[in-house]
């Protein structure tokens, strides 16, 4: 095994933050070097973990040749001060920071220029991996039918999920066609016969359901179904935390978990 | 094995009957004595089996004392025949004509007091089950989050099925309230929070499929899903000689699936 | 709503103590009296709640007319202790405690008829509704192939898993067989045809499934599927809950969550 | 749309040329100008559709330039007759025959020297779909494990199935390992902890499921479940169909269904 890879949390107190602790904690492969929380932050200074005083929430960031890579789900101010940090000292860089503007994007485009940086909306594996396969088969089955099913538990007020969307638009695309010409969002009373080439969704809402994603393609006498079930929010971390290891020390440049995959498959 | 129930098929050259044909050549828990038809029908005095000459389409009914039960799928007209010839005969009746009127729903039950005559909608074994235990998981479990998922091929043109909208009805009887009161047929845009106590619906489309149903009972940490996936429409055609095996030699009354199942479960 | 029944949990800093402490904490269905722990506890005399000197961790039991209801999962011994407490004041008893032997099983049964006494190895609700359902299914559709699969986490030692064959005993029971007569617990290489009557297991490991149930009964055309999925392991603190909510206030006698669903059922 | 593929059957009087025959006959993109069959069979010169003179079952083959592709299903001594006529008259080939020995599979390959020519072991798109999205799969989540269910008829009498083994082939094979290294058949009593890197089997047998595969690839908290679900086996003919259209009019080459989709993928 190689040398862990050297690693500071952006954002450390927030939500996704202390998932990330927890994880990296026990992993070998990391060596967990700041953990930066936010000036503001009540928990400036005391210890990252419990009845360990060696490692504290900071504001300050760590010196050169002390870091392969920043994790940060810290939002837009977070994210600036990480990118200035990563570039000053050639740091790689995950970001899991959404919501920026337009001038921003920009900024994160010219960074990628002197930094490998990798964004995401969407953290998991299996979510990313799903999307890929979906892909391919509405590809390599153009004439099947086409539904996705989600399901969320009871307190979502949206439907159908963003990750639901982002599958079908994934799929459209394979299809050159877009959600916005093909996607059937709700069927009910005197619908007609289904008409070739829609994308169809249906959403179950209940109980304490995390996430689960069901891509149903259908033929004559045959059908291929694609799914992801997600039962524990923590696989979040769990995806950023391959994703650095795997773009510690890589070339400068803007990638995404498709990427990651992408090499995984070999291709 | 006792001797086999001598039965005859009533609107034999239909859809159905010639399913029921099919598959009582081969059950030998039945002899088919008579096979009717409309005097109308082309196929009036042809073989019922080809290359076999001993059986024929036919207009008239046996004489006395050589059926047990008829399977009747001929249509109102053809049911008012037969529930004559049942009634004289005291011959056992099963039927799944449907669309009768008030009047003649009366001359049935009035029947129901001379001969054993059992009536269904749908036929299918695995659906009546489905239906028997959905209503007692939602008694059972009576806080927890119920959804049906149907599925169908893509010529259907109403959403959700008849059969999903029943397997709603039951479940929502069993929890003392009504679809009418309960029932949320899609989810799109912004929904807001799931209202406790609803029922709802999601459709899917595509392929051939011959129709499947999923209802799924969601609480915190744990889920129930009952589902029945038909693959064949011969299943309707397999729940009737069911019935009528089952009917035959009953003492008179009114009988629906339920009651057999109800019987077969020891209760 | 009715005055909150008044509750003690037996064996309170436990694994299952202290889930059953987290839900109760916050249920309004509940006034939590007292958490008995044993003396030896290193917790004895600490706040159950953190920040919250008004309930401590105790080893002496309430007075009289203090309490409804007794939820024990604290061991052979403190369950005898249980006993005595529930026994000298009337007091309802649930207890997950198992491993008794057959001199303590004598005791059990005489307390029940002091006091209302609800015993289970499995206290999963859904687990249970299943359980109902599948043993209905097996009885009324008596020549439908029955196979059974349930998936756990990678770390799991034996196969099939205790609630799989509990899920095969009931079914066989409602077929008037016995696993002992009908399981086939794999098939590999040559089998020759599926022999009729059978129960056949089949087994999936991986991840950190919690634990999933399915019971497969097909028939010529159709099927019908009957699932439990688990997420989360507080599922059984759920279900004690319930229990002692249902049993509080009952007359004496020796219960199940059978009992419970049943009546729950209307039947 | 540009003008229909000729196609002749070679075996169309097999039960896979039937079932071609049935497709053919209401493909507009087909036009079909032969079927084939042995000197010995009892159908020779018998019309190919009943009621329809124009084409009868044959023993001989068209002339030059009367056709774009052979569809064979007649086993080894018809295949040896239709790639002499294919290599003479430049004609691609698809063929499902299999069983041919070591010297015959050379013949093979020098034909496909000289024309295009697609074999396969089982025709259906889905199957061959989810070997595809299983293999990316498989390498894109090296540490998940993998489990493959099926599920066929309760004649069946080995176990797994083919395709549950190719399927677990080529999942092995994508991380650069194989079944004979791999493979878990049964799991049942004590069978400690699961291994890593295995591939696990489960089999279900009944009533008269067609063919069901699932691939399970389960990680910590979230999985990814791969299915192929068929219903009924005209998959195999519509396959083949498929094939013949995308391969007439290639260059000569050996060309199998993945070469097919890896096209419509785009890559």
């Amino acid at each position: 095994m190689s040398r862990p890879v050297r690693l500071a949390i952006n954002g450390a107190t927030g939500r996704m933050g202390q998932a990330l602790l927890g994880l990296v904690r026990d992993d070998a492969r990391f060596n967990l070097v700041a953990a930066m929380t936010s000036p503001a932050s009540s928990r400036l200074g005391q210890p990252v973990f419990v009845g360990d005083d060696s490692l504290c929430f900071t504001h300050g960031w760590p010196g050169a040749n002390t870091l392969d890579v920043v994790v940060d789900f810290s939002g837009p101010a977070g994210l600036a001060e990480a990118l200035t940090y990563c570039e000053s000292h050639e740091v790689a860089l995950v970001t899991g920071t959404t919501g920026v503007d337009a001038s921003f994007s920009q900024r994160l485009a010219s960074s990628a220029q002197r930094i490998a940086l990798l964004r995401a909306a969407n953290f998991s594996l299996g979510v990313a991996v799903l999307t890929r396969l979906l892909r391919e088969a509405a590809a390599a089955l153009p004439n099947w039918d086409l539904d996705i099913i989600e399901a969320h538990h009871n307190r979502k007020e949206d439907a159908p999920s963003g990750t639901a969307l982002a599958l079908g638009e994934a799929a459209a695309a394979a299809r050159a066609t877009s959600l916005a010409e093909s996607a059937v969002y709700a069927r009910e009373g005197r619908t007609g016969p289904r008409e070739h080439g829609t994308i169809g969704f249906a959403v179950v809402r209940g109980g304490d359901i995390v996430g689960e994603h069901l891509a149903l393609l259908m033929g004559q006498g045959e059908r291929v179904e694609l799914a992801h079930r997600a039962t524990d929010r923590s696989i979040f971390a769990r995806g950023a935390l391959e994703a650095a290891h795997w773009l510690s020390g890589r070339t400068p440049g803007s990638y995404d978990l498709d990427a990651m995959l992408s090499e995984r498959a070999g291709r």
